[in-house]
Order: structure tokens, then sequence, then C-alpha cells
């Protein structure tokens, strides 16, 4: 097998675009002609989120390279939510996509390889999983150390979408700021795994809610790959995530997750649809966002 | 029901022991008399778990107030070891024992607010969980609204007990320490929630191998409950461990996992025992860590 970011530029490269399809199944949100009842039994809510995940994996599996499964949501159902979640990876990985399951897990120790060894290519079978810093990089060491051994992937918080992101990621030590020093971190972990290729093992997250920093970050991690949520809901626009890009279009990774499987709630994308017809909103909506960044990013390039 | 804080005072009271006991599984480290065969698949591994906590459980259910789950020696057994999850926690509750499910989670917004509704008495069922504080404040707001709705409780990681935690968390903003600006957000936070009573539903998470910090953090964080893992195994001894109390011998959890759990492996607590006899050594060894608590720190007040 192949490490994680050339499997990762492969896809990019096949389906020409760089984006990444959250998956974040929400009862609150889900199309109608899906809505279990009111009431339902997690059982039941759970079955739903398994259904609704195929649904969208099959119109986005064709379009782009990766989805990104959001772990709280299946989470918060207890034991039949995790089965819904492992069904939702199994599939994913069927219909040939990548599968970056985002936990934002952290611990020391052997409790860090523990995770580890559970998601990266382990019973969850994840290509990739996304990493909390602030234990320190020891922490981080055990996630490494497993990535590379399976040939898979991490993503680690630097600086997050969030406005709170500021309260201790933005507080600054020694003329630089705390997720500037985790990035320096990052950088040196990329480099340490990239083994000759030109992106490691190890990728950072970055918000794209924060332009500047973005393209301040590119330039300080040029071995990292940079995953970049926040796209469309959260407010950052094409523009805004251009700095995450090496001019070849490759570098980053775009997320959009409510604007695209929820699609069927925006009116632009559901006009002159039926409830039914929700997965024709998905594939709108996610068109959308493959265009727009290739027209306002270097993502274009990759045409 | 009483709050998180009221239920763990009245548990500790009841024991006379601010003792946790830590659920780690571990595959390599089981009681030979419990170990499965050499390649054995991950259900039959997930049995084996959720048989050692339960007899773990038996032995500790009568000495402690309060166990910690760690879930990611459940996680790195994929959905089997889910399952065994789901039953230690149900099994603890079941003999009358406070359950920290010890996630170290963290995220913004709704996704936060899922992790949350999730494990804080949802269907994860447990009384309290461990918070990550790196993405900021608001990201922690959805762990205490659903807390303090719940009756349930939060740690947030303060300074964790590994070397590596100086990379990050002793990093010096406007002459105060990352975690000591964090600390001063969960006191806030505990404040806030304690509605008359003398701790709030939020508490932190201070490392035992890091004796002045403890005094320090007590004296920052007056309404709040310090978790303090790292004692015997990661090197803290009773002694380190005092900072962490109020005179009274509340406000403050010690955890010890392995030196418990595995003590059939400690050739003090082992001897003379047979194979079989290897909760008669978690007893042993459960014992002595009360033992020493209540002779080397403020808990003793509460015999």
């Amino acid at each position: 097998m192949k490490s994680f970011s050339s499997r990762l530029t492969a896809a990019i490269a096949a389906r020409q675009t760089p984006a990444c399809v959250g998956l974040d199944p929400r009862l609150a949100s889900l199309p109608p002609a899906l809505a279990p009842a009111r009431n339902a039994a997690p059982q039941e809510v759970a079955a739903t989120f398994t259904r609704f995940c195929r649904d969208v994996i099959d119109v986005v599996a064709p379009l782009v390279p990766i989805v990104k499964p959001q772990l709280a949501c299946f989470e918060a159902l207890g034991l039949p939510g995790m089965t819904a979640l492992a069904d939702t990876i199994a599939y994913a990985r069927e219909k040939n996509l990548l599968v970056l399951a985002d936990g934002k897990r952290g611990d020391i120790g052997s409790t860090a390889e523990a995770y580890a060894d559970g998601w990266l290519a382990g019973p969850w079978a994840a290509d990739a999983l996304t990493v909390n810093p602030y234990l320190g990089l020891d922490s981080v060491e055990p996630f490494v150390k497993v990535a590379a051994e399976r040939q898979a992937g991490i993503f680690i918080l630097v600086k997050t979408s969030n406005p709170g992101s500021k309260d201790f990621q933005d507080l600054s030590s020694d003329g630089r700021t705390i997720y500037e020093h985790v990035a320096a971190g990052v950088e040196q972990l990329a480099a340490r795994t990239a083994a000759g290729e030109a992106y490691g093992a190890v990728g950072a997250v970055v918000g794209a809610t924060w332009p500047r920093q973005l393209d301040a970050m590119r330039e300080a991690m040029p071995h990292t790959w940079i995953l970049v949520p926040g796209f469309g809901k959260q407010g950052g626009r094409a523009a805004d995530v251009r700095g995450a890009f090496h001019a070849d279009g490759l570098g980053a990774l775009v997320v959009s997750a409510r604007d695209v499987i929820f699609a069927h709630a925006r009116p632009e994308m559901n006009n002159g649809l039926t409830a039914a017809q929700w997965q024709t909103a998905v594939d709108r909506a996610c068109r959308d966002m493959i265009d727009r960044l290739a027209a306002d990013t270097p993502a274009g390039a990759l045409k």
C-alpha cells in the first residue's frame, strides 16, 4: 500500500478537486423524506443515519476524493450510532472514497496508541484521524508512529474555525502565538514522515474563517496537508481558503458538511425538486462547491 | 436528582476516600487467568474486557466512590469494544459507583453538544466526561450547558501528567502559563455552575506529577474539583497530591489505574496468591492506595 499522502494526492488528481464532504448526520436536519417518527428509538435513528450516509455517499463518491465522518454525531446515539458509523466507513471505502475520521482524539502514551490503533487502519478502518495537540508533542508521537506504520494519516488541530479559538490558540508566547508553536511541531513531524514525498503523514487543521492565517500557515508548513473546515455554513468563502494551497492546487483539503449534505434546506439548491429528490440537491451543492473552489483557488490547476 | 458535585461529595463521604479506579483494560496486561488465546478475535477480546471490568468493579465498588473507564482502550477494539464499554458503565452504575468517562473530547458548537449529549447522562450514561480545552471556551460551553441541565459534570484538561505537557501548556503569555489561562476559565465556569454549593459542575485535570502546580491550581480554582491522574505508575506519590485537596479532604479525586487493576503483576500485592486469586491482588492494591491517601493527604480527614 502507498502512503496516505500519495493516496490522497492520487484521489485528488483523479477527481480534480480537493473538496471533502463532511458526514455529520443530525436528526433535526435530515431530509423530510428520510426523517424517522418523533421519539424514534435510538436504533431507528441510527438506521436512518446509516441510510442517509449511504445515500449521500452514492452521490458524492464520483465527485470528491475523501469524506469526513464526524464521530460526535454517531457517538451521540450510543451503541447503535457506532454501528451506523462502522457501516458508513465501510460503505465509503467500498465506493473508493478515502475516510478521515473526525474525532479530535488526544491522550498520552499507551492511551494515545490505543486511539491510533483503533482508528488508523484498525478496526474502525479510517485512513486518517483528527488529533488534538493540547497534551503536547509526546502525546502526538504514538499517533505518528501508528500512522507511519500503517500508511495512514493524522491531522492535528492548529487554528480552529470558531471565534473562541482566540482564547488559548492566539495567546502569544516568545513572539509567536500558541497555534504557531503547534504549527512548528506539526511541520517537523510532517517533514520527518514525508520520506522523499511532497507531504508527510501529519497534517494540520486550520479554519476557513482565518484567511490571513491560512496564508501564513501554508508558508510555515510546506510539507503539511492542511484540512480546512468552516467552508460554507461557518462563513468561509472560496477566496478565503486560497492561501491553504500550493500553486499546483495541492496541499489543502476543503471541507463542507451541512451545506452539502443538508442541501435540501437551501432554496437555491432545492429549486424545482420534490422531497424525494433530496439527493439531487446534494449533487448540486457538491458540484457548486467544487466549481467555486476551481474558480477561486489554485485547485483550478487540477483540471 | 442532585448535582454531580453533591453526588460525588456524598459518595466520597460514604467510602471515606477520594480514590478513583481507572478502568483501562489492555490485552497485554490482563491477569493470566483471564487472558484470551493469542490471535483471539476482537469479539473474544472484548468479552474478556467485559468480564475483567466486571470482576474489578466487584472488588472496588465497596471501596471507592467512582471509576474512570478509559474510552481509548475500548475504542481500540472497534464495535465489540464499545459494547464492552456500555456493559462496563451499566455494571458500575448497578454497583452504585459514579462513572467518569475519560474521553478527552472537544469540538465546537453543535458537535460539542453531540458529544455532551451522548456521554453525559445520555445513551452512554456517564456521570461525567473529561474535556480538552484547546478549541477555546466557546467549545466548552455546550458541555457545560448539557452538564448543568442533566446534573452531570465535566473535567477540563489543565496541566496533564506527561513530560510533553510543557510543550504548549507551559508556554508563558502575559505573565501566565497557558494552563493558568485555562485554569482561570475553568474556575469561572465552576463558580458559575456551583449554584450555592461548594463546587461547580466543571472540574479540572492536573497530573500527580506536578506537586507544586497542584498547590497553585488548588488555590486558583477554589470551586473546582481537581481530578489527579498519574498516581502510582506514572510516578506520583500520596504526598505529591496533597496540594490538590482542601483541608476537609474534599476537592480532589486521585486516580490509579494500572497499579490497581493489574495488581497481579506487582510482587508485593500478589504475594502468596494463585493466578485465579488476581482479584485479591486488586483488593490489596486498592486498599493500599486508599490507606496511603488517608495517611499522607487531607483525605485522612474523611475518616
